[in-house]
């Protein structure tokens, strides 16, 4: 999906997350050095425009909508949607909808975010609320645990549009052909697992994805298939438990090796350990999957480097055209199960 | 709990796990040095007393007792148990249901292992099916995580037991008072969780239990709660997750750390690394808890080392009386719950 300019517009939330707008504009401005990226700050226009006026040179390709309000952390996100209808996240989300911008992204108040997304573009037919995709170890490339975020309480055809979001992700983004998956379960064989997976594994089969059969706890780590699918509950825990082991790791590592290594060699390698095992610090946004639109939310804690990725993988996003990807697949995955029941 | 002799007297299957009879035997005679702690091998009695011949001066308390068959991994545990009358393992958890022994210990197959243990000393009254404890990672002192096995679909009453079960092995084998109690979840606040945790909440809430309320993922290292309770679906995946990711990371820092350090101090801190996120490999044995008696189930791979510490284990269970306190706990939280509700 490309537009006649030839470049993704993206709406940036300017007034979403603990450093807004000075560390949105900033990363704005870095990523708008892109020729494919146009930027479309949203928030209170004059502020934005004084601020954006310290970036000489930059400014062809950030522009400036108006927003006044914005949605503070805490504030109950339905209720407040309902009250700000001038709040920044939902005239950014308004933009995609209506054609105007390619890609939503905002580090404002997660449960904000993803309820604009829901009122705003809603989901693709066949998902019901947005999955979060994670790669809970950096040591691991070219695969994706979902989902790690909001469903925490599944289905069998839940844990199936997970499998086919990544598939569609994985495909798309990460350039791998034809991407195995696997059902995380309790055991290797089939029969292995809790009812939600043991109900699953059947229609993971018949569903013409290229399924591996179930993966354990410690396939994540050695990457056993490019897409492994599990409960948000079980993959929340997962990713949260990986980011305190690697903090906590990280912290024993560098007292181990105190007095042994030279700081500066001791630092870089406790860096990279914290990098491998804090996946989202590094990447600082996720896809709201399954969205009928592109949106990224983002940490609230994220600075001006974290939104130039950011804004990358909105573009990315955009120009592997995901969502129309996997409007298709979730047709062929529907009729190809249709076919297996007849 | 003690005998007149004053010493715990422990089965041991001698012909349970892979480098069975030999290593078993060097570990149990290891063990038996202990002068609290009496073994009882239990095997082919003559194969038995010619290797333990080789182990002079000890063999006052080691003995032996028949047993012409035993267990091999991969076989039906109910069906061959039906089969096989004289097996090992069944012939040394008989000995604990009639008084003849405090505890068994096996490195047989699981499935055989927690079979015989159902079949011959049955669960204590509350509880269903045995649970395992874990200690995902070797930081984490003083907290248990439970259920990591058997029980992957569970009510709220299965997370209660565990809970109770979770609360007496804290207090009986680590010497803490009033365990603080937390349920595994994906955000702290009451109300976070699936309909599991949320329906689980208010039954902890009212145990008399020391509960905390919700624990996330990364508080699984920090030890925020000495006792976390999930379901043993999620807590074998993150159990086996360690593992992989342990195994992962100790590679990752092999390769870091070469040319910079001397080779010994560089395995040192490998080696101890493997030790903090494979606690499994190094305890060796988990105590099947829940079960109305002491058993204890190794790794089929264990070696001598790991049979003298899960000996020891099971010496500390029965030294405890951690079958009693549990009963005991059982039936206060019954009242406890029974109070609340009239």
């Amino acid at each position: 999906m490309t537009r006649s300019s030839g470049r993704f517009i993206i709406a940036v939330d300017a007034m979403g997350g603990d450093y807004a707008p000075d560390e949105v504009i900033k990363g704005a401005v870095e990523a708008s050095r892109d020729s494919e990226i146009e930027i479309v700050l949203v928030g209170p226009e004059e502020t934005l425009h004084n601020k954006l006026s310290q970036y000489r040179g930059s400014d062809t390709s950030v522009r400036c909508v108006n927003a006044s309000e914005h949605i503070q952390e805490g504030e109950p996100p339905a209720l407040v949607l309902r009250q700000k209808r001038d709040a920044s996240i939902l005239v950014a989300t308004k933009m995609v909808k209506k054609g105007e911008a390619d890609a939503v992204v905002s580090a404002g108040p997660t449960g904000a975010v993803v309820a604009s997304a829901l009122m705003v573009l809603g989901m693709v037919e066949g998902v019901e609320r947005p999955a979060f995709g994670g790669t809970p170890v950096g040591i691991t490339r070219d695969s994706i645990l979902l989902d790690c975020g909001g469903n925490v309480d599944c289905k069998p055809e839940h844990l199936l549009s997970f499998a086919v979001i990544g598939t569609v992700y994985v495909k798309n983004l990460m350039g791998i052909e034809n991407p195995t998956v696997a059902l995380l379960s309790v055991g290797s064989e089939e029969g292995k697992g809790n009812e939600l997976v043991k109900e699953s594994y059947p229609l993971f089969r018949n569903s013409g994805l290229n399924f591996i059969g179930n993966a354990e706890g410690n396939d994540i780590i050695s990457g056993k298939a490019n897409v492994i699918v599990c409960d948000g509950f079980t993959g929340n825990v997962l990713l949260k438990f990986c980011e305190g082991f690697g903090s906590s790791i990280n912290q024993w590592l560098r007292a181990k090796l105190a007095g042994k290594l030279p700081h500066d060699e001791r630092d870089e390698i406790c860096r990279e350990l914290f990098s491998i095992t804090n996946t989202a610090d590094i990447v600082g946004g996720v896809p709201l999957l399954g969205v009928n639109g592109n949106a990224i939310v983002m940490h609230g804690r994220s600075r001006a480097p974290l939104f130039t990725s950011a804004i990358n993988c909105a573009r990315d996003m955009v120009r592997s055209g995901f969502v129309e990807s996997l409007n298709s697949e979730l047709i062929r995955t529907r009729r190809q199960l249709k076919n297996v029941v007849d």
